[in-house]
C-alpha cells in the first residue's frame, strides 16, 4: 500500500484538479446573443435558456447540441455491506448488472426513451472494497485506479454525460463522505436509502458515525477522505466527472451517492463543479441538504431514489429540450413577428 | 344572442360533465400489482410510479403506453388586447401561429425532441371576442361552439395529450377567469404574462378587476363565467379535455391559461379533472395559486412562462419514462434479482 509510485497517481489527480478548463465565455456570450433573438419573450424559457448557455459554455461551441449523451452506471461492493445496512443482500449488486446488460432495469427504459447510450462498469464485485468501521475503504493505487478507469468512460463524440451508480449499502458510504467532507451529525447525512427504517435505521446512522470517528484523526485532503471512507464506483464517477471536464462534455449529477463523488471534487475546487448540473433531488434526505451545499439546483423534482443513474437520465431530456429550443427557434426577424410594443 | 337552439348547446356540454367515466380501476390494480414486482425498491420511482398508475387508469389499459402523444394549441384575439395589458401588440397572435406552421417555435423543437404530434388551431383571429371590461366575450353559441371545437381536437389514436394555447392578452382573460371562479383580489390572478411590469402591470390589474366587477352581479355557472370572462382559446381548451376524458386520453395541462380553462370545469366538479395532470409549474405567479385551487402538483418547476403548450409538452418526456419503466422494467423473478433481506 501506498507506495510512492502509486501515491503519485493520486498526485496526478491532484495535480489534475488545479489546471481544469474553464468556460468558453465566447460560446456562452453567443448564446445569449441568439437567445435574445429567438419568438418569445425574453426569459419566457427560464431554465431552458440558462442550460443553453451552460451548455455552450462548457461544450466550448454555438449553438450547443445534446444529440449523443451518454449514461454511465459504476457498480461497486462495500465490505460495510456486511453490517447490515441495507434492506438488500449484497449479492444484489451482481444481480442489478446482469439486468443492466439484460435490458430490464429503470435506467434501461429511460435510455431507450431519450435515446441515450447506456454504459455499466462492474468494478472487482467480487472483491468489496474495506469495511470503512475498521479502516480505510481502498488503498491509494486502488483509489487512484478507480478514478483512471471512471475517466475512460467519457470518450470522443458524447455530448453529455449522465453519472450513476449501483452498489448495496452504497448511501451508507455517501452518507460516511458527507460526513467526514462536511461535518455534522450522521443523522444529517444518513438515510433510508433502499428502504431501512427503525433500528436498523439506527444502526446505518451508528455505523456512519463510526466510521468517521475511526478516520476522522488521519483524514487528509477530499481524496484522502474518498480513499478512507468512499468506494470503487465513488471514485469512479469522481473521475468521469474530472474527464467530461477535460473533455468539454456537460455533466449531468444523478442522486446522493453520485452527488457525494462529486462533492470530493467540489471540496478540493468548488469551481471543479461548474460543468455539472444536478438533474434531479432524490427522497434521500441527505440529497436535498449535500446540494445545498455544493450549491446545486435539481432539474427536477420527482421524488425518485433509485440511483443507477435513473434522474440523471430523465434530466437529459430537459438538457436535449434546451439544445433543440436554441438551436432550432426562429428569431423574431426571421418568422417576422412583432417585437415588444 | 342566446336563442333556445343555441343556449341548448352549452346545456348539452352542462349536461355531459355530470355523466363522466370515472377511472378503470381494474386497470390501476393492475399497475400497483406490477409495480410491486418491478427490479427496484418499492416507491423508488417516485412520481413515474404513480404517473403509471394514473395512466393505466384514465386510458383504461394495463400496461398503459405513452407512443403517440398530441399537443394541441389553440389560438385566439381578444377585445380586452386593445386596453394595452400586454407587452406584445395583437398582431403577434397570427404571426406566432405561422411561426407555429413554419417550425420555428420553441414547442415545435419540444415536439420534434420528445416525438409528440403538434397540431396548431386557429380561432377566428380576425374577430377578437369582445372587450370583458364591457361585455361579455361570447354569446352562449360562440362559446358552445369553440367548445365543441376544441373536442374535435382528440381523434382516436392518441395516449395523452398536452393543452396549450397562443393569444396575445390572455393572462388577463386567465386572471379575470380565476377572479370569477375564486375570487380574490385581481392582483392575486394578475401578473406579468409577456412582461409587464410597473404601470401597465398596475393597468393590467385595474382592467382584471373592472371586467370582474362588470360580470359579477350576472355571472351564472362557471359556464357562464367562461362566456363572459374567457375566450375562443379557453372554451377550446376545455372541450379538448372534457373529450380527452370522454376517450380515454389522459391531459396534460401547461401554464396559467390552460390551468384556467381547465379551471372552468374544476369548478362543476373537482372529479372532472380527475384525469388531467399538471405539467409544469410557471414562472407567472397566479399558476401556482390556481394549481393549488384545483389540487395539482406540478410535475416540472423550471420558471418557463411562454405558454403554447412548451410546459405541458416537455412533460410528456416524463409520461412516456413513466410508462415506458412500468411496461419494460424485468421483474425480480425474471431477472434473478434477490428481494428484500
Amino acid at each position: 500500500m501506498a507506495e510512492p509510485a502509486l501515491a503519485a497517481d493520486l498526485a496526478e489527480i491532484r495535480a489534475l484538479i488545479a489546471h481544469l478548463p474553464g468556460p468558453d465565455l465566447d460560446a456562452g456570450s453567443a448564446a445569449a446573443e441568439r437567445e435574445a433573438q429567438l419568438t418569445k419573450p425574453a426569459g419566457a424559457l427560464g431554465r431552458l435558456e440558462e442550460l443553453a448557455a451552460w451548455l455552450a459554455a462548457w461544450q466550448a461551441r454555438h449553438p450547443p447540441r445534446v444529440e449523443h449523451p451518454r449514461t454511465v452506471v459504476f457498480a461497486g461492493n462495500h465490505g460495510v455491506a456486511a453490517r447490515g445496512v441495507s434492506a438488500y443482500p449484497a449479492a444484489v449488486t451482481v444481480q442489478m448488472v446482469q439486468n443492466f446488460i439484460a435490458g430490464g432495469a429503470a435506467v434501461n427504459q429511460l435510455c431507450r426513451t431519450i435515446d441515450a447510450d447506456l454504459r455499466v462498469y462492474e468494478m472487482n464485485l467480487d472483491t468489496p472494497t474495506g469495511d470503512i468501521v475498521d479502516g480505510p475503504a481502498m488503498s491509494e493505487e486502488e483509489c487512484a485506479r478507480a478514478l483512471a478507469y471512471g475517466m475512460m468512460a467519457v470518450e470522443p463524440g458524447i455530448d453529455a454525460l449522465a453519472v450513476g451508480e449501483m452498489g448495496i449499502a452504497n448511501t451508507t458510504v455517501a452518507a460516511a463522505l458527507c460526513l467526514g467532507l462536511f461535518g455534522g451529525e450522521a443523522a444529517d447525512w444518513t438515510g433510508p436509502g433502499t428502504g431501512v427504517s427503525g433500528e436498523a435505521l439506527a444502526n446505518k446512522r451508528q455505523v456512519v458515525a463510526a466510521a468517521v470517528a475511526r478516520h476522522r484523526a488521519e483524514m487528509g485532503d477530499p481524496f484522502d477522505v474518498l480513499r478512507r471512507l468512499g468506494g470503487l464506483e465513488f471514485a469512479a464517477m469522481a473521475g468521469a466527472i474530472l474527464a467530461a471536464r477535460m473533455g468539454r462534455v456537460p455533466v449531468v449529477l444523478d442522486g446522493f451517492c453520485s452527488a457525494a463523488a462529486a462533492a470530493v471534487l467540489h471540496a478540493v475546487d468548488p469551481r471543479a463543479l461548474d460543468h455539472c448540473v444536478a438533474g434531479h433531488v432524490s427522497a434521500e434526505p441527505g440529497h436535498r441538504r449535500l446540494l445545498e451545499r455544493i450549491g446545486k439546483r435539481p432539474l427536477l423534482d420527482l421524488g425518485m431514489r433509485l440511483g443507477e443513474a435513473s434522474g440523471a437520465t430523465l434530466a437529459l431530456a430537459i438538457l436535449k429540450a434546451a439544445a433543440a429550443c436554441h438551436a432550432g427557434m426562429a428569431t423574431f426577424a426571421e418568422a417576422g413577428v412583432s417585437e415588444r410594443s
